[in-house]
């Protein structure tokens, strides 16, 4: 791990990212020693900072950092971990603060080959996310909602959690966005109020526009996304992952645009 | 500072606390070496740790490291932080989770005499808190909408932000809870969406009680607040203080009943 671009194993106590979630992060696939969509990541995290008042981060600086940490890696994974650093008066951030930045590299998680042959098991959580939308969209560390949801169950052949928001509107999993199928039609939630626009979502939109594909972001209730024929999650590690059922409701794998899943492996294999 | 009972300055970067604010926090007043209200802030405590699914901490070595950092502490703030500590694969906690208790010793914020004696003025923060029933009331280390609202003004004759949630109801102030009196009777908002309940919050209440002083806890919106005849905050370190403005919306501190002031000093003096 790197902390301010030296080796370290710790933080000091002071730190606003233990006290408050008061930072961001960024988690990245590394291919072939290489951090993958690092321009996509770093103008996510920018806009965070501004949306958190932080000064921004030198991404120069990052892109070394991360470099010289992923240097031996074939694949793994790449967290970046932003905090506003030490400081301040209770809530009220000091008036000039010193962000903190830690860099640490994770094994790749081996998803299992048959959730992209066969699609995997979804359940809806008990535990909603809160709507604010001064904070949608963003990766910040206030993330105990997501932590609650994933508390919800044990079973190896549950993959992920549904999450819905407040008012019932269905947002993303707990660590991956949702595209539905609707009378084919491509949509995915409107996240204006909860959730985290991911990079990968980014890009399977942007897939979609280029091939000229109908798409609806909106809100969308459980009814609707139980009424599509086709659904599928998308995060920066496992790309695109169709989903075969939510709790007792199933769905068609051939439901997925053959060309979107290939546009986008194309996409995923330039990385950018 | 104690780590888990022992001196420390620094935490693991893999803390769960740093990454996801996965924890719990308490703010006690120190006097003459004793943490007060030690018991209410306590059993809040285990309430937070019940609703995120943490083992519950052990009350009474935290209560002997209490002490061995207040000794000799005439009046100072001691702040404890719970955190779920390192591990799991993502937002998932570890089955088997070792939290880390964090004790750190403050100095003693002193509070202008004047706005005791006058009343403080307020204003109404921008930034909103979401509304999420199974965070609500639990001081868990997902903060960065106090952040948010607190950075949101740098005037030093301004004490305190008044927060409303997301549908516009009134909370709380950032780091207070708060009391109208409107037509003679003691309101306070209802907490269950958002907010956390203060232990002074709770000293006031049970003082009203005592009293016979009629008291609503209810959802109030801001006109109703603007309409009150006065308005008090309340927290640990503060203890009850009568706000004399809100933005251009000027209270009277008269309206405030000596009794209930009275009878909080008396509960404040002993402290349990």
């Amino acid at each position: 791990m790197l902390l301010n671009g030296l080796p370290a194993e710790q933080i000091p106590l002071t730190d606003r990212g233990l006290h408050y979630g008061d930072g961001l992060f960024e988690t990245l696939a590394v291919i072939d020693a290489e951090p993958r969509f690092w321009d996509r990541h770093m103008a996510r995290l920018a806009r965070g900072e501004a949306a958190l008042k932080l000064p921004p981060s030198d991404k120069t600086q990052l892109y070394h950092e991360a470099q010289s940490l992923c240097q031996s890696t074939a694949r793994g994974v790449l967290k970046i971990l932003i905090t506003r650093g030490s400081g301040g008066r209770g809530y009220r951030p000091p008036e000039t603060c010193e962000p903190r930045r830690i860099l640490s590299l994770h094994p790749w998680p081996d998803y299992p080959k048959h959730w992209f042959s066969q699609g995997v098991r979804m359940r809806v959580c008990e535990t909603r996310l809160s709507r604010n939308p001064r904070l949608a969209g963003h990766k910040h560390l206030n993330r105990l909602e997501q932590v609650l949801a994933r508390q919800e169950w044990q079973a190896p052949e549950i993959a992920e959690g549904l999450m819905l928001d407040e008012q019932g509107m269905v947002v993303s999993g707990t660590q991956s966005n949702l595209f539905v199928i609707v009378e084919g039609k491509l949509m995915s939630p409107d996240l204006s109020y909860s959730g985290v626009t991911g990079i990968m979502r980014e890009v399977v939109i942007e897939c979609a526009e280029r091939l000229g594909l109908p798409l609806l972001i909106k809100q969308l209730d459980l009814a609707t996304v139980k009424s599509a024929q086709a659904m599928f999650i998308t995060n920066s590690l496992m790309g695109l992952c169709p989903v075969a059922s939510l709790d007792q409701h199933h769905y068609a794998l051939s439901g997925i645009p053959h060309n979107l899943q290939q546009v986008l492996s194309e996409s995923i294999e330039q990385g950018v």
